[in-house]
Formats: C-alpha cells, sequence, structure tokens
C-alpha cells in the first residue's frame, strides 16, 4: 500500500525549523511560506486526495475515510503570471530513482501540463542533494528507456542543484528562474 | 459549522450526468472532465483539506480526520498557458450573493492571484442561471463596499452568463476566451 508522504507529516507539526534533519515536505512548505509572504509566487501543497465514507456532522469530525490515487503533481501555484506545477521525492537508493514513486495518470499529466505551457518539474532529494530536474527531462528519459527506474547519473546530469539556504529554505525559484526566465528576460 | 460542498458530493457517485437538477459542483467536474478529455485544458477540484488525527494502516484506512479552513479556491489548473483559478458557489437567496461564503484568506489570495497575473474568477449560480464574475469585479465590489454581500444586480451588471449545454455541460472557458483572450488574440 502506498501512503501519500503528506500523512506522516501531519505528526510532525511541532518540528524544529532549524533542524537540519528536516524532511524535504517540510522544507518545500516552509519555503513556500516564504515565497507567499515575500509575495514572490502563490505555491501550496494540494491537500491529500481523499474519499469520505462517513462524517459525524454534530461534531464536524470525519470517522472514515480512504486515500485516493492523486492523477496531479503535489504542488502547483502560480510564479510570474505562470503556471507551476511539481513534485518532491526523496530517494533512499543512491544509484537510482524509483519510478513508482509516481502513479501512472501523473506520468500522462507531466506530459500534458507541458505540452499547455506549464513549468513543470521534479525535485529530487538524493545523495544528500536537492536536485530540480524538468519535466521535459523526466519525459524525455521515460520514452526512451523502458526501465522502472532513473540512474543517479542521469539526474546529476541534467538536474540543477536547489542550495540550502536560510530564507527561503530551499530557493528552488531561483533555478527556475535561471531554467525558464533567463531566455525571456535577455529578449531571447 | 461550515461543511466544504464536496463532502455531500461523495454520495452522488451514481448521479445520472442527463439529470438536470445537477449541482454546480458535479457539473463543473464533467466539464472540466471534457475539457481534459479533448486537450483543451487541465483544470482540476483540489481535494477537501483535511487534518488526519488517526490511520488504520493495516486497512489503509483513516479513522478520524477534521475538515481544515481552505486558503485558495476550489479549483485551479492551466489553460492556454495561463493560470486559472476559480471558486464555485450556489446562492439559494435570489436578491444577494452572502459573502460568508468566502474565508477571509480565500479573499485575500483572490487578489494576490489577480497580482500575480492569474485568470481569477468566481462561478455563481443564482436564480436560474450560471454566472461566470471576474476576480476583480468581485475584488473592487468588496473594497468599494463594506456590505456582507454583493447585490444580484451587480452580478447580472457585471457577470457573463454561461450556457449549459451537453459537451461541456457548462463551457465556461468559452466565456474566458471572450475576457481574457480575446484582445491577445487581435493583437491587442
Amino acid at each position: 500500500m502506498h501512503y501519500p508522504g503528506s500523512i506522516k507529516k501531519e505528526y510532525k507539526k511541532n518540528a524544529n525549523y532549524a533542524n537540519r534533519g528536516m524532511d524535504l515536505e517540510s522544507e518545500l512548505n516552509i519555503s513556500n511560506e516564504y515565497y507567499l509572504n515575500n509575495n514572490r509566487a502563490l505555491i501550496y501543497k494540494k491537500p491529500t486526495p481523499i474519499g469520505i465514507v462517513s462524517v459525524d456532522y454534530k461534531q464536524a469530525i470525519i470517522t472514515k475515510a480512504y486515500f485516493k490515487t492523486p492523477s496531479t503533481l503535489d504542488y502547483n501555484g502560480l510564479y510570474k503570471g505562470k503556471y507551476i506545477e511539481f513534485e518532491a521525492k526523496e530517494s533512499l537508493s543512491k544509484t537510482s530513482f524509483p519510478l513508482n514513486n509516481f502513479h501512472e495518470h501523473q506520468i500522462i499529466h507531466i506530459k500534458k501540463a507541458i505540452q499547455h505551457g506549464g513549468i513543470v518539474f521534479i525535485i529530487i532529494r538524493m545523495n544528500g542533494n536537492t536536485y530540480l530536474l524538468k519535466g521535459s527531462d523526466f519525459q524525455n528519459y521515460l520514452e526512451k528507456n523502458k526501465r522502472k527506474s532513473i540512474p543517479y547519473t542521469y539526474i546529476e546530469e541534467k538536474g540543477k542543484i536547489i542550495k540550502d539556504g536560510i530564507t527561503p529554505r530551499l530557493d528552488y525559484l531561483s533555478i527556475v528562474d535561471e531554467i525558464y526566465f533567463k531566455e525571456e528576460e535577455n529578449g531571447k
């Protein structure tokens, strides 16, 4: 059974932000909060999709629900007038990033979102680094290789390292600027 | 206690699509499905935000959870390379649209999303019609009037009627084209 990453996070509310061992999702959440408060971007984590089976309406409590499979990526929003969407994953394997991290619908969605002009990417934490891999590079690998994982060498070659910081914790938008907005700013 | 609209919908899975009495949310969901299948746009309803309290991991069932207050609007996605976001509400009152339909965070979010270049609007079903009201018209009314509702006359004046159809059921993107893309297509 695959559990969405956010569930474990619910129990980590009191996590210390200064803690170097913070997980990727928490680091992205505080980075997005920083972007929001500084009016740089509006990017949110989507709620975990669930199916509600029963509700205690008196107490306003859900008493039974199940996890649904997501069709889109975990984060989406608006940056410099553009649609942005991404997924974030930590890989325990040091040699390859397993593709069973993604549902089939999500892979189709990535392709479509690129076609429709969205900025789409994957954030992968692996071997102690945090990489931003363009959706098109992810897509290209999948189409050319019928493998169940992406080798770390490919992620190292194509991905860009997102530097650790304090404010924001993970400044992934500076990589987005570099990849997606540099040409525009130079008048192409 | 305010319940997100989607909860009631969970029990309506077998609703007949031909039924004229279908509610606004279901009509939007099938319209979005149509847009998706015809590769016209990628627009999804966001899952209801919940806080998970306890999970039976053996059965993969959530046994206790509560409803969270949303900070963003219900639907968002990507259309013609642009970020799109909207909320949909049915009003039982015939004379005015109550603003307690919106949380404070959502109202701030609407303002920000417009500032960041998003296409933002409200879909309001009222007096048998379905209106698309531009986010900026919604915003303007709120800033100029310290009232707790928007009079129907304002919605009639500023809103555009979304026609009922079969495929798609509610072709709101044709109104979006008219409002947001007409100028661009004419070369401004």
